[in-house]
Parts: C-alpha cells; structure tokens; sequence
C-alpha cells in the first residue's frame, strides 16, 4: 500500500451547500487558486448538473486550474454524468465524481427504490462515467449506516466498472474512530478487488469526531484519501477540517507514517479567504487557523514556553502560514508593489481594469490610514464592487447621523440599473436607518438572517468588514463590503446581497 | 466498573486562562449558576492562590452553588492547597484539584526538578490536601508525554495518599484517541491501587481530536471523567468541548453503555452565555451550538429531510435547547413577567435595584422594538452597567456624524470617576471618531486586538452587541455593550474595557 495521502478538497462543493455559504463564480475561482497553490490533490469545483451556474463554476475551474485534478459530483445517472464531463471538458486532469445512497434508511425513503435498483444504477452509472473518463470516484452516501454485504457488492461492482476511487462517507456524522476505522477494513476484506481502487473517507462533524473519524479509517481502515473542506466548512456541523486532518498525519508522522502534499505555509491564506468570502467566522479557539491556536506567539507570554517552546507548542505557527502582522504597503507604494503584494496574498483579479479599480481603493484608504496590512488589502478587494461582476445595485455616497434621544436617520445615494437613486430613512440605529433607506426603494421583502463586523487587524481605525445574509423566497445570500466607516460597510454589504438575490440561479440538492 | 460518567466542567478555569476570555466575578457567578442547571457534576470555578481576585471567585461561586461539586485548581504546594481550602470553605460538597508537571519536558524545562523531587511534592502535596478536604483530584501536567513508569509511582502514590481522582491529561493536544486510550490502560494497570480512584481525561484540541480522545480515555482506557469547557473554550485551540462529548455519549449510547446526568436543554444557553461574556464567537459550523449545526431545523428545506428526518439528523435540536426563536415579551409585559422571563433565562441579578434598572433598560427598548427576543434580554442584561459593578466611566451621551467625503465626527458625554466629561473627534469612521472622543479624554493607551459585532436575533433593527478587547502592560480585557446604535454601543463596550482595565487584578498562570 502507498504511503501518499491524497487530499480530496470539496469545499467549494460540500462547503458550499452550507446554508449562507453560497460564492460566485468569481469567489470560486479564486478560492480554486488558493487550493491549488496550497496543493491539494483533487479539488471538487462544484456538481455541474445542478444548476447553470455550477456548470460554470465547474467549467471555469478546470480550465484554471493545472496543478490539481479538478472534479465534478453527479448523481449516478447519465444526464448528471454527462454535464459533469462536459463542464470538465478543459481539463486535462480531471475527476467524476458519482454518488448514491445505499443505507436502508436513505434507499427506502429518499431514493424509494430497493437494492437491486440502487446495485444496477450505480453500476449502469460508472459504466456510462468510464467511457467518458478515466477518473471516476464512486461514493456509496450514507455508506457508514449502510448492511456491510451490500455495500461490498455496490462497491465490488463500482470497481470492475471502472471506478479508481471508492468512497464510505459518514454522511450524518454518526461514526465513531474505532468503528468507522474497523467498518472500512471489513468492507475492503469482503471485496474481491478492493486493492484496484483507492479508498477514500468523507466524514461529518456532528458529534465533533470528523478528524479522528477520518484519520481511523485511513490508519485502520486502509483509506489513501481524505475528503475534507477548508475551515471544516459543510453542511450542518460541517466537514472534516483540512488545516486539523492535515496538521495531525504531519505533526504525528510518527504513529501515521504517511506522506501529504500539502503546502502548509498556505493554509492561512487559505482559511482567510473561505471566511472572509462567505461571512463564517472562524472561532478563536478553532484549531491550527483560529486567532488563539496559537496564542503564545502572539505576545501573550507564558513562563513555560519562554523557557522551552515545546512545553506548550507541538507545532510551529509559521508552518501553517503565520507571521507578525507585518506593515506591507503604505501611502508611497507604487502599483507594482500593489500587484505584488495581491499576487502573493493569492488574488488574482481578471482584468488590467479591474487591477487599476483596486489599486484606486488602495491608495484612497492609504490617505486615510497610515499603515495598510494585509487584512486591509483582502478587504479591499474581496469588496464587492472591485471584482467587476454585472452589478445591478452600486454604492455612491451616505450621510448619517446619531443623537442621543434623536431618531437615527440617514440618507443613501446608490446606482439601481444605472440610474441613481437618493433615498432616507429613520431607524432603530445608523445601521438600521441606512439598510431602510435602501430598501424603501428596492422594496426586496428579503429578510435579514446575519448581520455581522469584523474590524481588520483589531482597531477601529482599520476596515471594518460588513457581512450581511438575506433570505427571500428559499434563497439565501451574503454580501460583504469593506470600508472604515461601519455603517458605509454596511450599506455597501447590503447592496452586494441585493446584487446576489437580484441575479437569480436555483440549484438542486446533492448529497450531504 | 460503574455506569455513570462523570462531567467536570472547566470553563471558568482552563476555558477562561484563554488570552481575552478572563471574566468578572458577577460573570462567573451566573455561568456557574448555569452549569449547576446543565446539572455538571463538578464545576472548576477557578485557581485559589493565582490572585486575590480568583479566590473571590471560588468562594462566592463555592457558596452559591449546591447541586454540582465547586472545585479549585492549586499548584502542588502548601500554600496554594490551603488557599484553595479557604476558597473553598463555604461548601459542602468542594474538591482540591492539585496539579504538577510529570513529563521530562515539563519537570526539566519549567519545573527544573529532578523525577524524585516531582514525586515527593506530589505526595506531600496530596497528604497535605486531605488533612483539609475529603475530596482531593490530583493531575499528572503534560501526563501523556510522561514516562509511563514514573507516571504509575506518582499516581499509585497519590491514591495511597487519598486522591480520589486521577487526571492525566493531554495537556498540548498530541493525542490519538487509539495511542490515548491505550496509555490510560496500560498505565490503570501499573497502578496497583487503580481501582480506589477515579480515573479522568483532559484533553486539548490543537489536531481537532479533544473529544475522540476524551472518549477513548473512557472506552478503552476506562476513565469515568471527562473535562471539558462549554464552547470547547480554553488555551489555544481550546478543551475537549462540553456540547460535544456529552451528546456523542447520548447519542452512541449503544457504543459507550454509559449514563451522563447533563440536562442538555440547557446546552444551548449555556454557549450563548459563554460565548457572550468572553466575546468568543462560536462558528456557524460548530458542532451541536453552532447556528447551521441543526441547519435543517431553521427553516432550509432538504429532500431527504422532508421525506424522513433522520436521513440526515442523528440529534433532535429541541433536545440541546434549539428552539424557534419566540418573540418573549414586548411592551406591555409586566415587571413579574419580565423577571420570570429572566429567570428563565438562568439570569440572576444580585438585587432588587439591579433588576429595575434592567427593567427600566427592557422597557426603553420595548418602546423603540416591537418584538423584544430572548437574545435581546441577554443583550440587555449582559450590557454591563445593568450589574451593579462600582464603575469608574459610565456611558451618557453620543451624538455622531458621518458623511461620503467628509471626516466623521463624534461628540461623547460620559462620567469619570463620577464627574461629567464631554469630548470629540474626529476618526476614520463614526466608530473610530467615538472611541478616540474616549481616548483623547482617558488616555488609556490600550491596545485594541479585537472588535466584534454581533446583531442579535439578525435582523439590525435588534441590538447590536459589541465586543471590544484591550491590551495593555500584559493584561487583556474584554468590554461589552449593547444597544440598537452600533456606535453607542461600541462607545459603551469600551467603556466597559476601560473600568476592568481600571480595576486591578493580576494573576499567575496555571496550567495549560
């Protein structure tokens, strides 16, 4: 057996189907770079079938992306299957990805079909897959909750269809490390030719267990690949997160034995970007990427790490990516070392337009605040407005003001379709009387299900980061909009989330 | 061996020794208040001897609380032992938790003991301890990465002494559940006297696997205590979490065979509350209390879930006290409903007086929002100046400005030290304009490391709660504040920054 993990990303898939999490294509893309420049190994883009705009998504990242095999989920059916493999199309070094559930509970009231149907369609599924693909993952869902002499034959048969990867999700998270570990080993035992594929691990959080879970059934269980998502990023509880399963088979080699490819200096970056993009803050006390992982480096001292670092630290933060919050660009910086400098942050904006739009924001904030950091700089461009989408609602000037016993009032000048529009409102507070004033006009009915700030590099003279959620008629969106001024970041993330709801696209359900 | 598991929760000790997340007394007093509801079995209220603060603590935590053994940390030293008895002496039902470094790592670099001399102290320190309490835990530091035999001396010496509890914990969090386990065992049966204790897991996050170790202590290696924070709250990536390990307990009781006496209804309230006094986000993927981990309950449709619940859902959210969020109260609510309501809500305030004035706040409230929500009145509440806490600055007034292309302004009346002060600025935002009106006044000189926003219940016409952090000359405080104005509110959370960093109090580090 080989020694070299593979680490399967799919945050951009099963991440994404977290209620609120929903990126744009542009997001994407540049969450897919970071991927790659972290190099993971395979990174699932999207389920093609489901919607046009995962088509796109799906498509647009295979063609970007040449380091890493880019993959595609389906539905083991042949229309699914075949926009799967037309969205890869770009792509040298790409991946199908086809799953159905096989637990009694899932087969009988999710599919309503019985085990034969189930057995003949997932391998009428890879046989159609195989002739359009070399690559081909087939995912028994609820594989954990599923009758072990069943599943060995769907998974049997997956294989002498073709399938190269074969993958035992713990799909509600329900797993324990020493059953999930002896779960896989049996079913890989009762397959003939189990040792033709690469077995693969994709476990849930719910009971807080993903990483360990996972980590059996690869020590235990004989699984080479992990599924896993940035931030533990995924439905409900989420995934197995990939900075703690990537950090523990490094920082335990000793007991594991196994080779990953990961670049770890990356992995902040990487955490960064999926937060600041969908609005899901990562909690302080979150391992390996959280504030405090590592807070003995960050001048909180404590006696025994200045006697000897290892009394209190198993891993060096400047592995995962970690540094001093260090001053990078100011007020005389030119537009080379702005290019830079977003080059090496991982951003990579589409246009020589879209470059001069940001490097304008840059030097209007570097007038206002003295020393940029790098949050600034992502804050700056993960701004809406610069990324250059077709925008129907755009941001022109605010005026607010607050008393003491007065109403809160503001009143917004913002572009609808072009046209500009001049509105004011009261409210409960700035905030509120600004998001009113926009939608005394827009009149979007959306209802507000997050409101959060974060203030970039801690004092409130830097950016404040707005996100805003809204929900209307069973979608759900974030914006986010970046300005010092809180409530000009509001009214900014406010208009971004109208962006979103007002360029309708609906997606079907894929597995969780 | 017995059934039953015994939950000893250390939010208030380890959770709080978290960079930012130390708490006031009136703080501690009413989360241990909730954790004698969650029904833990033991409750560390803090560490005695480390300031005089913490022994005020203990003892007002010590008194209060009845249903949950109090417990206070002490170095293994006769000083610190007799303080925390003193600490102690209000309850009939307390335990001295004594502490030493057993690892070579530990007892060269930080302790610069020799094994035998570690070992004498752990004796003595135990003998010490019992003269003074029947209830005596004593824990191996850094037990995991100790040698084995040297380990089995100290703790078969401790037992003979009289501890009644073992811990060994994974102190840096380089555990593997299976490698964990099997140490606990192997070392259970060097102890020739392991039977006449208790044996106990503590076990740190830093690879993501606190609660796949902590249980595998209890399965394989037959502990029957777990420590654990609410929140998973603690040093670094934080303590085996509370939520976690009790409902994966419960809900793979047919795996563990063991019985927890946690009311998990009251789980929920218990992270709200902890999260809201240190200003520690919990992440919207957080397992069991994050705001997407029972997504499915909130409204977001699934296939799967419509046609039978359980394809997706291993946990009931109604069982960890997720319910959908009522409007509570509103203006014509009584002051008997609202102090009902509060009760409810496990808050106590400590007078008659204290509860007008939170009264007063509610009605003012009521009178600018029509639905006042459960988290509104936490807000309220948790909005310090309701406490009663002597207050060196209280928040008066604020008028502020803003407007595109203009600097923002802001004009704040507080008091300090009892006389009326009235200050402006100007800043890079309303926000920044307001707390440096404070500052040109206090000159505090603080750093600010971290800014956050919280608006309750979504939607921005609720309060919004602002947390601020301050840094200075090493101490790190958190202030809190709440009010529909984000900027009177953040003005009131610095505010509230300030009287802690006023108030003096130091403190030794204890263990990780």
């Amino acid at each position: 057996m080989t020694d070299q993990l593979i680490i399967f990303d799919t945050t951009l898939r099963d991440g994404e189907q977290s209620p609120g999490a929903s990126m744009t294509k542009d997001e994407k893309l540049r969450i897919a770079r970071q991927l790659e420049r972290l190099k993971v190994n395979v990174i699932e883009a999207g389920f093609a079938a489901s919607s046009n705009g995962d088509f796109e998504c799906v498509q647009a990242i295979a063609r970007a992306v040449k380091d890493s095999t880019v993959c595609s989920l389906a539905r083991a059916n042949d229309r699914d299957i075949a926009r799967a493999a037309e969205a890869l199309k770009g792509s040298d070094n790409a991946r199908i990805h086809i799953f159905i559930a096989t637990s009694p509970l899932h087969m009988e009231k999710k599919l309503r079909m019985t085990p034969e149907e189930v057995f003949e369609q997932a391998k009428l599924a890879v046989r159609f897959a195989r002739n359009l693909q070399g690559n081909i993952e087939f995912s028994a869902e609820d594989g954990y909750r599923s009758d072990m002499d069943f599943l060995a034959r769907v998974c049997e048969a997956a294989i002498r269809e073709g399938a190269t990867t074969i993958n035992i999700p713990d799909t509600v998270g329900y797993a324990i490390p020493e059953l999930y570990g002896n779960f896989l080993k049996t079913l890989r035992e009762k397959v003939p030719n189990s040792d033709q594929a690469v077995w693969s691990v994709h476990c849930h959080n719910d009971l807080g267990m993903a990483v360990a879970n996972s980590l059996a059934g690869v020590k235990l269980g004989g699984a080479r690949q992990i599924e896993c998502t940035i931030n533990g990023l995924g439905e409900r509880a989420g995934n197995c997160s990939l900075e703690e399963v990537v950090m523990a088979v490094k920082t335990r080699r000793d007991y594991f034995g196994l080779d990953v490819g990961i670049d770890t200096s990356q992995i902040l970056a990487a955490s960064r970007m999926v937060s600041s993009t969908t609005g899901f803050v990562v909690q302080p006390n979150k391992a390996v990427v959280g504030a405090n992982a590592f807070a003995h480096a960050s001048g909180i001292h404590q006696d025994g790490v200045l006697k000897a670092r290892d009394t209190y630290e198993i891993m060096r933060a400047e592995d995962v990516g970690w540094s001093t919050n260090k001053i990078v660009l100011g007020k005389l910086s030119g537009r080379n070392a702005f290019k830079q400098r977003l080059q090496e942050l991982g951003v990579e904006l589409e246009s020589e337009g879209e470059v001069m739009a940001a490097f304008a924001k840059f030097k209007e904030l570097a007038d206002r605040k003295s020393e940029i950091f790098d949050e600034d700089i992502l804050a700056l461009v993960s701004d809406e407005s610069v990324q250059g989408e077709k925008e129907h609602y755009g941001f022109i000037s605010l005026a607010q003001h607050s008393e003491t016993g007065e109403q809160p009032h503001a009143e917004i000048v913002f572009t609808s379709a072009g046209k500009e529009v001049r509105s004011q409102a009261d409210g409960n507070g700035p905030v509120d009387a600004s998001l009113k004033a926009i939608e005394a006009h827009v009149k979007s009915g959306a209802e507000m299900v997050l409101y959060s700030v974060n203030a970039i590099s801690g004092n409130t003279d830097a950016q404040g980061e707005v996100t805003v959620r809204l929900q209307n008629a069973g979608r759900v969106v974030n914006g986010v909009g970046a300005d010092p001024d809180i409530i000009v970041a509001s009214a900014k993330a406010y208009l971004s989330a109208l962006n979103k709801l007002h360029s309708k696209s609906d997606r079907i359900a894929a597995q969780g």
